[in-house]
Protein backbone atom coordinates (compact mmCIF):
# COMPACT_ATOMS: atom_id res chain seq x y z
CA UNK A 1 0.00 0.00 0.00
CA UNK A 2 0.93 3.59 -1.12
CA UNK A 3 -0.16 6.72 0.66
CA UNK A 4 -0.06 9.45 -1.90
CA UNK A 5 -1.04 13.36 -1.64
CA UNK A 6 0.21 16.17 -4.35
CA UNK A 7 1.22 19.46 -3.36
CA UNK A 8 -1.79 21.65 -4.54
CA UNK A 9 -2.48 24.98 -4.01
CA UNK A 10 -6.13 24.23 -3.40
CA UNK A 11 -5.65 22.08 -0.68
CA UNK A 12 -3.34 23.66 2.14
CA UNK A 13 -2.43 19.96 3.76
CA UNK A 14 -2.24 19.04 0.10
CA UNK A 15 -4.59 16.57 -2.07
CA UNK A 16 -5.28 12.94 -1.32
CA UNK A 17 -5.07 10.92 -4.09
CA UNK A 18 -5.60 6.68 -5.29
CA UNK A 19 -2.04 5.49 -5.49
CA UNK A 20 -3.50 2.59 -7.31
CA UNK A 21 -4.79 4.40 -9.82
CA UNK A 22 -2.53 6.55 -12.53
CA UNK A 23 -2.20 10.29 -11.47
CA UNK A 24 0.50 11.66 -13.45
CA UNK A 25 0.23 13.23 -16.71
CA UNK A 26 2.10 11.09 -19.14
CA UNK A 27 3.29 14.26 -20.95
CA UNK A 28 4.85 15.39 -17.18
CA UNK A 29 8.52 16.21 -18.14
CA UNK A 30 9.44 13.82 -14.73
CA UNK A 31 8.58 11.01 -17.36
CA UNK A 32 9.37 12.09 -20.61
CA UNK A 33 12.58 13.54 -19.27
CA UNK A 34 13.75 12.55 -16.10
CA UNK A 35 13.81 16.14 -15.28
CA UNK A 36 12.91 16.41 -11.62
CA UNK A 37 14.24 15.97 -8.07
CA UNK A 38 13.55 13.39 -5.12
CA UNK A 39 14.21 12.81 -1.70
CA UNK A 40 13.77 9.13 0.79
CA UNK A 41 13.34 9.67 3.89
CA UNK A 42 12.61 6.66 6.59
CA UNK A 43 9.75 6.97 8.76
CA UNK A 44 10.35 5.09 11.90
CA UNK A 45 8.94 5.17 15.17
CA UNK A 46 6.21 7.66 14.50
CA UNK A 47 8.92 10.13 13.14
CA UNK A 48 10.24 10.68 9.49
CA UNK A 49 13.86 10.95 10.50
CA UNK A 50 16.20 14.03 9.18
CA UNK A 51 13.22 15.66 7.61
CA UNK A 52 15.14 19.12 8.05
CA UNK A 53 17.87 17.42 6.09
CA UNK A 54 16.00 15.93 3.46
CA UNK A 55 13.70 19.08 3.00
CA UNK A 56 17.18 20.81 2.30
CA UNK A 57 18.68 18.77 -0.09
CA UNK A 58 15.68 19.05 -1.79
CA UNK A 59 16.13 23.06 -1.88
CA UNK A 60 19.59 22.58 -3.37
CA UNK A 61 18.45 19.66 -6.00
CA UNK A 62 15.88 22.13 -7.46
CA UNK A 63 17.93 25.18 -7.39
CA UNK A 64 20.69 23.55 -8.81
CA UNK A 65 18.04 22.43 -11.94
CA UNK A 66 16.45 25.90 -11.89
CA UNK A 67 13.07 24.36 -10.60
CA UNK A 68 11.00 26.52 -8.54
CA UNK A 69 9.21 24.27 -5.86
CA UNK A 70 6.96 25.11 -2.85
CA UNK A 71 7.81 26.02 0.62
CA UNK A 72 8.99 24.18 3.02
CA UNK A 73 5.77 24.26 5.23
CA UNK A 74 3.80 23.00 2.28
CA UNK A 75 5.71 20.02 1.87
CA UNK A 76 5.38 19.15 5.46
CA UNK A 77 1.82 19.77 6.00
CA UNK A 78 1.41 17.00 2.91
CA UNK A 79 3.88 14.62 4.44
CA UNK A 80 1.79 14.73 7.84
CA UNK A 81 -1.20 14.36 5.76
CA UNK A 82 0.59 11.33 3.90
CA UNK A 83 1.51 9.58 6.79
CA UNK A 84 -1.91 9.75 8.43
CA UNK A 85 -3.02 8.30 5.58
CA UNK A 86 -0.59 5.40 5.41
CA UNK A 87 -1.06 5.06 9.18
CA UNK A 88 -4.60 4.56 9.20
CA UNK A 89 -4.14 1.88 6.76
CA UNK A 90 -0.79 0.15 7.41
CA UNK A 91 1.19 0.71 10.47
CA UNK A 92 4.79 -0.67 10.14
CA UNK A 93 7.93 -0.65 11.71
CA UNK A 94 9.49 1.27 8.32
CA UNK A 95 8.07 2.89 5.54
CA UNK A 96 9.79 5.36 2.69
CA UNK A 97 8.82 8.49 2.50
CA UNK A 98 9.82 10.29 -0.43
CA UNK A 99 9.13 13.65 -1.91
CA UNK A 100 8.87 14.54 -5.61
CA UNK A 101 9.07 17.40 -7.80
CA UNK A 102 9.21 17.41 -11.10
CA UNK A 103 9.27 20.25 -14.03
CA UNK A 104 5.37 19.28 -15.02
CA UNK A 105 3.95 18.93 -18.62
CA UNK A 106 5.87 20.79 -21.04
CA UNK A 107 4.43 24.99 -21.62
CA UNK A 108 3.09 24.48 -17.89
CA UNK A 109 4.29 27.09 -15.50
CA UNK A 110 4.61 24.82 -12.26
CA UNK A 111 5.70 21.78 -12.13
CA UNK A 112 4.06 18.42 -10.56
CA UNK A 113 4.86 17.65 -7.00
CA UNK A 114 3.79 14.35 -4.47
CA UNK A 115 4.69 12.59 -1.47
CA UNK A 116 4.33 8.94 -1.11
CA UNK A 117 4.59 6.76 2.19
CA UNK A 118 5.13 2.87 1.51
CA UNK A 119 6.34 0.41 3.46
CA UNK A 120 10.21 -0.16 3.31
CA UNK A 121 11.58 -3.16 1.08
CA UNK A 122 12.52 -6.32 3.20
CA UNK A 123 16.38 -6.12 1.13
CA UNK A 124 17.54 -3.16 2.71
CA UNK A 125 16.61 -4.39 6.29
CA UNK A 126 18.46 -7.94 5.65
CA UNK A 127 21.00 -6.11 4.27
CA UNK A 128 21.73 -4.22 7.28
CA UNK A 129 22.90 -7.60 9.33
CA UNK A 130 24.19 -10.10 6.50
CA UNK A 131 26.27 -7.02 4.82
CA UNK A 132 26.85 -6.96 1.03
CA UNK A 133 29.42 -7.81 -1.34
CA UNK A 134 30.02 -4.67 -4.07
CA UNK A 135 32.20 -4.34 -6.72
CA UNK A 136 33.50 -0.97 -7.83
CA UNK A 137 32.76 0.53 -11.30
CA UNK A 138 33.92 3.41 -13.00
CA UNK A 139 31.09 6.59 -12.91
CA UNK A 140 33.08 8.21 -16.39
CA UNK A 141 33.64 11.73 -14.48
CA UNK A 142 36.59 12.41 -13.53
CA UNK A 143 37.04 13.87 -9.80
CA UNK A 144 36.85 17.73 -11.04
CA UNK A 145 34.44 17.47 -13.06
CA UNK A 146 31.71 18.97 -10.40
CA UNK A 147 33.37 22.28 -10.09
CA UNK A 148 33.76 23.43 -13.67
CA UNK A 149 30.64 21.60 -15.11
CA UNK A 150 27.26 23.07 -12.89
CA UNK A 151 25.36 21.42 -16.38
CA UNK A 152 25.99 18.23 -15.19
CA UNK A 153 24.26 18.62 -12.55
CA UNK A 154 26.57 16.80 -9.58
CA UNK A 155 25.29 16.77 -6.21
CA UNK A 156 21.70 17.42 -7.19
CA UNK A 157 19.41 14.69 -6.49
CA UNK A 158 17.85 14.37 -9.57
CA UNK A 159 14.78 12.05 -11.07
CA UNK A 160 17.48 10.84 -13.57
CA UNK A 161 18.76 7.87 -12.19
CA UNK A 162 18.94 5.73 -15.40
CA UNK A 163 22.78 4.93 -14.85
CA UNK A 164 22.21 4.66 -11.10
CA UNK A 165 19.90 1.64 -11.98
CA UNK A 166 21.71 0.15 -14.41
CA UNK A 167 25.20 -0.06 -12.07
CA UNK A 168 23.06 -2.36 -9.58
CA UNK A 169 21.51 -4.43 -12.25
CA UNK A 170 25.72 -4.30 -13.48
CA UNK A 171 26.56 -5.45 -10.16
CA UNK A 172 23.98 -8.57 -9.62
CA UNK A 173 24.64 -9.62 -13.04
CA UNK A 174 28.17 -10.67 -11.47
CA UNK A 175 27.06 -11.96 -8.52
CA UNK A 176 27.76 -8.47 -6.08
CA UNK A 177 24.93 -6.70 -4.24
CA UNK A 178 25.83 -3.16 -4.76
CA UNK A 179 28.12 -0.30 -6.40
CA UNK A 180 30.68 1.97 -5.25
CA UNK A 181 31.57 4.59 -7.98
CA UNK A 182 35.49 5.30 -8.96
CA UNK A 183 36.04 8.53 -10.90
CA UNK A 184 37.67 8.09 -13.80
CA UNK A 185 40.92 9.54 -12.00
CA UNK A 186 40.75 6.31 -9.37
CA UNK A 187 39.26 8.36 -6.31
CA UNK A 188 36.37 7.07 -4.67
CA UNK A 189 32.72 8.63 -5.40
CA UNK A 190 29.73 6.95 -3.92
CA UNK A 191 27.38 4.01 -4.45
CA UNK A 192 24.62 4.48 -7.08
CA UNK A 193 21.75 4.85 -3.68
CA UNK A 194 24.22 5.70 -1.46
CA UNK A 195 27.15 7.51 0.14
CA UNK A 196 30.82 5.55 1.72
CA UNK A 197 31.94 5.57 5.03
CA UNK A 198 34.85 3.95 6.07
CA UNK A 199 36.70 3.87 9.33
CA UNK A 200 39.84 3.37 11.05
CA UNK A 201 41.68 2.44 14.45
CA UNK A 202 44.77 4.75 15.33
CA UNK A 203 45.96 3.48 19.45
CA UNK A 204 42.94 4.14 21.19
CA UNK A 205 41.59 6.83 18.41
CA UNK A 206 38.78 6.22 16.19
CA UNK A 207 38.41 8.01 12.89
CA UNK A 208 35.41 7.97 10.36
CA UNK A 209 36.54 9.24 6.67
CA UNK A 210 33.85 9.54 3.78
CA UNK A 211 34.39 11.01 0.03
CA UNK A 212 34.82 14.67 -0.08
CA UNK A 213 32.23 16.98 -1.66
CA UNK A 214 34.55 18.33 -4.28
CA UNK A 215 34.39 15.25 -6.19
CA UNK A 216 30.90 15.76 -7.25
CA UNK A 217 28.87 13.17 -5.16
CA UNK A 218 26.24 13.61 -3.49
CA UNK A 219 25.65 15.18 -0.05
CA UNK A 220 24.48 12.17 2.19
CA UNK A 221 22.01 13.25 4.58
CA UNK A 222 22.70 9.51 6.92
CA UNK A 223 26.54 10.34 6.47
CA UNK A 224 25.80 14.20 7.90
CA UNK A 225 24.00 12.58 10.94
CA UNK A 226 26.55 9.76 11.64
CA UNK A 227 29.19 12.36 11.58
CA UNK A 228 27.88 14.35 13.73
CA UNK A 229 26.86 11.90 16.24
CA UNK A 230 30.61 10.24 15.93
CA UNK A 231 32.02 13.92 16.75
CA UNK A 232 30.24 14.37 19.72
CA UNK A 233 31.47 10.72 20.82
CA UNK A 234 34.93 11.75 20.18
CA UNK A 235 35.51 10.15 17.27
CA UNK A 236 37.88 12.53 14.42
CA UNK A 237 36.32 12.70 11.24
CA UNK A 238 37.64 13.15 7.98
CA UNK A 239 37.13 13.82 4.30
CA UNK A 240 38.80 12.18 1.00
CA UNK A 241 39.95 12.46 -1.58
CA UNK A 242 40.42 8.41 -1.52
CA UNK A 243 41.66 5.80 -3.74
CA UNK A 244 40.47 2.29 -3.36
CA UNK A 245 43.69 1.07 -1.23
CA UNK A 246 42.45 3.04 1.35
CA UNK A 247 38.54 1.40 1.35
CA UNK A 248 41.35 -1.95 1.51
CA UNK A 249 42.75 -0.67 4.41
CA UNK A 250 39.82 0.35 6.49
CA UNK A 251 38.89 -1.67 9.83
CA UNK A 252 35.46 -1.16 7.72
CA UNK A 253 33.63 -0.03 5.14
CA UNK A 254 29.60 0.99 4.69
CA UNK A 255 27.73 1.86 2.38
CA UNK A 256 24.50 4.72 4.24
CA UNK A 257 21.64 5.53 3.38
CA UNK A 258 18.27 6.88 5.11
CA UNK A 259 16.01 3.59 4.03
CA UNK A 260 19.02 1.08 4.41
CA UNK A 261 20.56 3.23 7.26
CA UNK A 262 24.26 1.95 7.86
CA UNK A 263 25.17 -1.41 5.80
CA UNK A 264 28.11 -2.85 6.42
CA UNK A 265 30.35 -3.73 2.94
CA UNK A 266 31.80 -7.57 3.47
CA UNK A 267 33.96 -7.79 0.10
CA UNK A 268 35.15 -5.38 -2.51
CA UNK A 269 35.52 -6.73 -6.02
CA UNK A 270 34.98 -10.17 -4.44
CA UNK A 271 38.73 -9.38 -1.55
CA UNK A 272 37.11 -9.98 1.67
CA UNK A 273 37.38 -6.75 3.74
CA UNK A 274 37.92 -5.64 7.11
CA UNK A 275 34.96 -5.75 9.52
CA UNK A 276 35.70 -4.53 13.13
CA UNK A 277 32.47 -5.76 15.15
CA UNK A 278 33.24 -2.62 17.57
CA UNK A 279 33.34 0.05 15.42
CA UNK A 280 30.33 -1.41 13.27
CA UNK A 281 28.33 -1.86 16.26
CA UNK A 282 29.23 1.81 17.90
CA UNK A 283 28.08 3.45 14.16
CA UNK A 284 24.89 1.08 14.48
CA UNK A 285 23.94 2.83 17.60
CA UNK A 286 24.70 6.51 16.71
CA UNK A 287 22.73 5.42 13.53
CA UNK A 288 19.66 4.05 15.37
CA UNK A 289 19.69 7.60 17.28
CA UNK A 290 19.12 9.78 14.28
CA UNK A 291 16.14 11.81 14.92
CA UNK B 1 -3.33 18.61 -28.58
CA UNK B 2 -2.03 14.82 -28.15
CA UNK B 3 -3.23 11.98 -29.19
CA UNK B 4 -2.35 9.10 -26.85
CA UNK B 5 -2.14 5.11 -27.19
CA UNK B 6 -0.81 2.87 -24.63
CA UNK B 7 0.64 -0.90 -25.88
CA UNK B 8 -1.62 -3.33 -24.27
CA UNK B 9 -1.70 -6.90 -24.83
CA UNK B 10 -5.96 -7.18 -24.51
CA UNK B 11 -6.03 -4.44 -27.08
CA UNK B 12 -4.09 -5.43 -30.26
CA UNK B 13 -4.19 -2.28 -32.58
CA UNK B 14 -3.64 -0.61 -29.00
CA UNK B 15 -5.44 1.44 -26.27
CA UNK B 16 -6.55 4.88 -26.69
CA UNK B 17 -6.18 7.14 -23.84
CA UNK B 18 -7.32 10.71 -23.05
CA UNK B 19 -4.03 12.77 -22.97
CA UNK B 20 -5.81 15.28 -21.17
CA UNK B 21 -6.17 13.88 -18.01
CA UNK B 22 -3.59 12.05 -16.16
CA UNK B 23 -2.60 8.09 -17.18
CA UNK B 24 0.20 6.75 -15.57
CA UNK B 25 1.31 5.53 -12.13
CA UNK B 26 3.00 7.97 -10.12
CA UNK B 27 5.38 4.75 -8.71
CA UNK B 28 6.38 4.05 -12.40
CA UNK B 29 9.91 3.46 -12.39
CA UNK B 30 9.98 5.89 -15.77
CA UNK B 31 9.09 9.01 -13.89
CA UNK B 32 10.50 7.56 -10.03
CA UNK B 33 14.32 6.71 -11.91
CA UNK B 34 14.13 8.12 -15.19
CA UNK B 35 13.99 4.56 -16.25
CA UNK B 36 13.23 3.90 -19.46
CA UNK B 37 13.78 4.68 -22.98
CA UNK B 38 12.05 6.59 -26.09
CA UNK B 39 11.92 8.05 -29.25
CA UNK B 40 10.61 11.04 -31.32
CA UNK B 41 10.00 10.44 -34.46
CA UNK B 42 8.73 13.26 -37.91
CA UNK B 43 5.33 12.90 -38.77
CA UNK B 44 4.73 14.88 -42.18
CA UNK B 45 3.25 14.16 -45.53
CA UNK B 46 1.40 11.34 -43.83
CA UNK B 47 4.14 9.15 -43.38
CA UNK B 48 6.00 8.53 -39.88
CA UNK B 49 9.96 9.47 -41.23
CA UNK B 50 12.39 6.86 -40.48
CA UNK B 51 9.93 4.42 -38.52
CA UNK B 52 11.91 1.50 -39.18
CA UNK B 53 15.45 3.22 -37.86
CA UNK B 54 13.35 4.42 -35.11
CA UNK B 55 12.34 0.95 -33.63
CA UNK B 56 15.64 -0.41 -34.48
CA UNK B 57 17.06 2.23 -31.64
CA UNK B 58 14.48 1.94 -29.47
CA UNK B 59 15.28 -1.85 -29.44
CA UNK B 60 19.24 -1.39 -29.20
CA UNK B 61 18.46 1.54 -25.98
CA UNK B 62 15.87 -1.28 -24.51
CA UNK B 63 18.31 -4.06 -24.86
CA UNK B 64 21.41 -1.82 -23.42
CA UNK B 65 19.15 -1.00 -20.68
CA UNK B 66 17.98 -5.02 -19.98
CA UNK B 67 14.39 -3.67 -21.08
CA UNK B 68 11.84 -6.16 -22.81
CA UNK B 69 9.86 -4.13 -24.47
CA UNK B 70 6.75 -4.94 -27.24
CA UNK B 71 7.84 -6.92 -30.64
CA UNK B 72 8.06 -4.12 -33.77
CA UNK B 73 4.48 -5.06 -35.01
CA UNK B 74 3.00 -4.07 -31.97
CA UNK B 75 4.37 -0.64 -31.77
CA UNK B 76 3.98 -0.02 -35.56
CA UNK B 77 0.10 -0.72 -34.84
CA UNK B 78 -0.18 1.68 -31.89
CA UNK B 79 1.46 4.12 -34.04
CA UNK B 80 -1.27 3.79 -36.56
CA UNK B 81 -3.95 3.88 -33.84
CA UNK B 82 -2.16 7.34 -32.21
CA UNK B 83 -2.22 8.76 -36.02
CA UNK B 84 -5.53 8.32 -36.98
CA UNK B 85 -6.90 9.62 -33.38
CA UNK B 86 -4.18 12.52 -34.09
CA UNK B 87 -5.37 13.83 -37.94
CA UNK B 88 -9.24 13.26 -37.09
CA UNK B 89 -8.59 15.73 -34.76
CA UNK B 90 -6.20 18.25 -35.69
CA UNK B 91 -3.96 17.23 -38.94
CA UNK B 92 -1.32 19.66 -39.39
CA UNK B 93 1.74 19.61 -41.20
CA UNK B 94 4.24 18.15 -38.96
CA UNK B 95 4.00 16.18 -36.11
CA UNK B 96 6.13 14.68 -33.67
CA UNK B 97 5.29 10.84 -32.96
CA UNK B 98 6.84 9.68 -29.24
CA UNK B 99 7.71 6.38 -28.58
CA UNK B 100 8.47 5.55 -24.64
CA UNK B 101 8.73 2.17 -22.87
CA UNK B 102 9.40 2.44 -19.05
CA UNK B 103 10.29 -0.01 -16.79
CA UNK B 104 6.81 -0.35 -14.65
CA UNK B 105 6.03 -0.16 -11.50
CA UNK B 106 8.95 -1.68 -9.07
CA UNK B 107 8.00 -5.24 -8.61
CA UNK B 108 5.79 -5.75 -11.70
CA UNK B 109 7.15 -7.99 -14.17
CA UNK B 110 6.22 -5.57 -16.99
CA UNK B 111 6.74 -2.27 -18.25
CA UNK B 112 4.56 0.87 -19.22
CA UNK B 113 4.56 1.45 -23.27
CA UNK B 114 2.78 4.40 -24.68
CA UNK B 115 2.91 6.42 -28.08
CA UNK B 116 1.60 10.32 -28.41
CA UNK B 117 1.33 11.95 -31.60
CA UNK B 118 1.54 16.02 -30.82
CA UNK B 119 2.20 19.14 -32.91
CA UNK B 120 5.82 20.13 -33.69
CA UNK B 121 6.95 23.02 -32.24
CA UNK B 122 7.43 26.27 -34.27
CA UNK B 123 10.72 27.21 -32.72
CA UNK B 124 12.30 24.11 -34.55
CA UNK B 125 10.94 25.01 -38.09
CA UNK B 126 11.94 28.60 -37.17
CA UNK B 127 15.72 27.95 -36.01
CA UNK B 128 15.76 25.60 -39.70
CA UNK B 129 15.68 28.52 -41.61
CA UNK B 130 17.37 31.24 -39.04
CA UNK B 131 20.41 28.82 -37.86
CA UNK B 132 21.11 29.10 -34.15
CA UNK B 133 24.39 30.08 -31.97
CA UNK B 134 26.05 26.97 -30.18
CA UNK B 135 28.41 26.50 -27.09
CA UNK B 136 30.54 24.31 -26.09
CA UNK B 137 30.39 22.49 -23.27
CA UNK B 138 32.40 19.90 -21.47
CA UNK B 139 30.10 16.27 -21.21
CA UNK B 140 32.65 15.33 -18.63
CA UNK B 141 32.80 12.09 -20.05
CA UNK B 142 36.12 11.01 -21.99
CA UNK B 143 35.80 10.02 -25.37
CA UNK B 144 36.72 6.44 -24.37
CA UNK B 145 34.12 5.70 -21.98
CA UNK B 146 31.62 3.95 -23.77
CA UNK B 147 33.88 0.86 -24.43
CA UNK B 148 35.02 0.62 -21.04
CA UNK B 149 31.99 1.36 -18.65
CA UNK B 150 28.61 -0.49 -20.48
CA UNK B 151 26.79 0.52 -16.90
CA UNK B 152 27.11 3.93 -18.35
CA UNK B 153 24.18 3.31 -20.55
CA UNK B 154 26.11 5.52 -23.65
CA UNK B 155 24.56 5.23 -26.60
CA UNK B 156 21.16 4.26 -25.34
CA UNK B 157 18.49 6.97 -25.77
CA UNK B 158 16.88 7.03 -22.02
CA UNK B 159 14.49 8.62 -20.50
CA UNK B 160 16.96 10.12 -17.74
CA UNK B 161 17.68 13.57 -19.90
CA UNK B 162 18.04 16.16 -17.18
CA UNK B 163 21.68 16.60 -18.10
CA UNK B 164 20.44 17.38 -21.28
CA UNK B 165 17.59 19.75 -20.49
CA UNK B 166 20.21 21.24 -18.16
CA UNK B 167 22.37 21.87 -20.49
CA UNK B 168 20.15 23.28 -23.03
CA UNK B 169 18.87 26.39 -20.22
CA UNK B 170 22.84 27.09 -19.26
CA UNK B 171 23.19 27.59 -23.07
CA UNK B 172 20.16 30.28 -23.02
CA UNK B 173 21.18 31.62 -20.06
CA UNK B 174 24.34 32.70 -22.58
CA UNK B 175 22.77 34.38 -25.12
CA UNK B 176 23.42 30.87 -27.32
CA UNK B 177 20.11 28.40 -28.44
CA UNK B 178 21.85 25.55 -28.22
CA UNK B 179 24.96 23.07 -27.28
CA UNK B 180 27.42 20.81 -28.60
CA UNK B 181 28.85 18.60 -26.11
CA UNK B 182 32.42 17.95 -25.84
CA UNK B 183 34.37 14.89 -23.85
CA UNK B 184 36.89 15.96 -21.50
CA UNK B 185 39.44 15.01 -23.73
CA UNK B 186 38.82 17.66 -26.32
CA UNK B 187 36.58 15.75 -28.30
CA UNK B 188 33.28 16.76 -29.99
CA UNK B 189 30.66 14.31 -29.41
CA UNK B 190 26.90 15.29 -29.88
CA UNK B 191 24.39 18.01 -29.23
CA UNK B 192 21.66 16.92 -26.00
CA UNK B 193 18.96 16.38 -28.34
CA UNK B 194 21.02 16.29 -32.31
CA UNK B 195 23.78 14.56 -33.60
CA UNK B 196 26.48 16.57 -35.38
CA UNK B 197 27.14 17.06 -39.12
CA UNK B 198 30.01 19.28 -41.05
CA UNK B 199 30.98 19.90 -44.18
CA UNK B 200 33.92 20.42 -46.28
CA UNK B 201 35.34 21.05 -49.98
CA UNK B 202 38.05 20.02 -50.93
CA UNK B 203 38.53 21.37 -54.97
CA UNK B 204 35.38 19.61 -56.29
CA UNK B 205 34.90 16.96 -53.86
CA UNK B 206 32.07 17.62 -50.97
CA UNK B 207 33.05 15.91 -47.35
CA UNK B 208 30.31 15.05 -44.25
CA UNK B 209 31.52 14.44 -41.45
CA UNK B 210 29.98 13.50 -38.54
CA UNK B 211 31.63 12.13 -34.77
CA UNK B 212 32.67 8.68 -34.34
CA UNK B 213 30.09 6.29 -32.66
CA UNK B 214 32.77 5.05 -30.71
CA UNK B 215 32.95 8.30 -28.63
CA UNK B 216 30.03 6.68 -27.25
CA UNK B 217 27.45 9.51 -28.94
CA UNK B 218 23.67 8.17 -29.87
CA UNK B 219 23.68 6.61 -33.45
CA UNK B 220 21.61 9.76 -35.17
CA UNK B 221 18.71 8.09 -37.33
CA UNK B 222 18.82 11.41 -39.41
CA UNK B 223 22.57 11.38 -39.96
CA UNK B 224 22.60 7.90 -41.29
CA UNK B 225 19.44 9.11 -43.32
CA UNK B 226 21.56 11.92 -44.86
CA UNK B 227 24.76 10.40 -44.94
CA UNK B 228 23.47 7.39 -47.72
CA UNK B 229 21.91 10.36 -49.60
CA UNK B 230 25.10 12.19 -49.71
CA UNK B 231 26.65 9.17 -50.49
CA UNK B 232 24.47 8.75 -53.78
CA UNK B 233 25.04 12.07 -54.49
CA UNK B 234 28.72 11.70 -54.62
CA UNK B 235 30.04 13.13 -51.67
CA UNK B 236 32.78 11.88 -49.65
CA UNK B 237 31.94 10.36 -45.51
CA UNK B 238 33.84 10.51 -42.58
CA UNK B 239 34.02 9.90 -39.49
CA UNK B 240 35.45 11.81 -36.68
CA UNK B 241 37.50 11.47 -33.92
CA UNK B 242 36.82 15.90 -34.33
CA UNK B 243 38.29 18.03 -32.11
CA UNK B 244 36.57 21.92 -31.75
CA UNK B 245 39.32 23.24 -34.65
CA UNK B 246 37.31 21.04 -36.95
CA UNK B 247 34.08 22.93 -36.63
CA UNK B 248 35.76 26.44 -36.70
CA UNK B 249 37.63 25.18 -40.09
CA UNK B 250 34.23 23.83 -41.72
CA UNK B 251 32.62 24.93 -44.64
CA UNK B 252 29.61 24.58 -42.62
CA UNK B 253 28.21 22.70 -39.01
CA UNK B 254 24.86 21.58 -38.37
CA UNK B 255 22.87 19.73 -35.91
CA UNK B 256 20.61 17.06 -36.90
CA UNK B 257 17.78 15.57 -35.15
CA UNK B 258 14.68 13.70 -36.30
CA UNK B 259 12.09 17.00 -35.85
CA UNK B 260 13.77 19.69 -36.06
CA UNK B 261 16.11 18.05 -38.91
CA UNK B 262 18.83 19.87 -40.35
CA UNK B 263 19.68 23.34 -38.38
CA UNK B 264 22.79 25.17 -39.73
CA UNK B 265 25.16 26.33 -37.04
CA UNK B 266 25.70 30.38 -37.57
CA UNK B 267 28.19 30.50 -34.33
CA UNK B 268 30.58 28.56 -31.79
CA UNK B 269 31.03 30.45 -28.70
CA UNK B 270 29.94 33.71 -29.73
CA UNK B 271 32.50 33.20 -32.98
CA UNK B 272 30.90 33.47 -36.50
CA UNK B 273 31.30 30.25 -38.62
CA UNK B 274 30.88 29.56 -42.65
CA UNK B 275 28.29 28.66 -43.61
CA UNK B 276 28.42 27.07 -47.52
CA UNK B 277 24.74 28.36 -48.74
CA UNK B 278 25.29 25.70 -51.94
CA UNK B 279 26.34 22.70 -49.87
CA UNK B 280 23.30 24.41 -46.89
CA UNK B 281 20.96 23.86 -50.00
CA UNK B 282 22.20 20.53 -51.00
CA UNK B 283 22.03 18.88 -47.84
CA UNK B 284 18.70 20.30 -46.98
CA UNK B 285 16.96 18.74 -49.86
CA UNK B 286 18.60 15.47 -49.02
CA UNK B 287 16.91 15.69 -45.34
CA UNK B 288 13.53 16.55 -47.50
CA UNK B 289 13.94 13.92 -49.57
CA UNK B 290 14.29 11.23 -46.13
CA UNK B 291 11.41 8.77 -46.40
Amino acid sequence: MTALVFLDSEFPAGRVADATIPQLSVLDQGVTRGDGVFESALYTGSVVRKIDAHLARLRVSAATCDLVIPEEAVWRAAINTAIEAFDAVIPCDEAVVKLIATRGNEGNNSGTCWVTVSQAPALGRAQRESGIDVILLDRGYDSTVAERSPWLLMGAKTLSYAVNMAALRHAKKNGADDVIFISSDDIVLEGPTSTVLLAHRDGTAKRLITPTLETGILPGTTQGAIFEAAQAAGWELGYGPLTPAHLMDAEGVWLVSSVRLLTPVNSIDRTTINRDAQLHAELTAMVNAIG
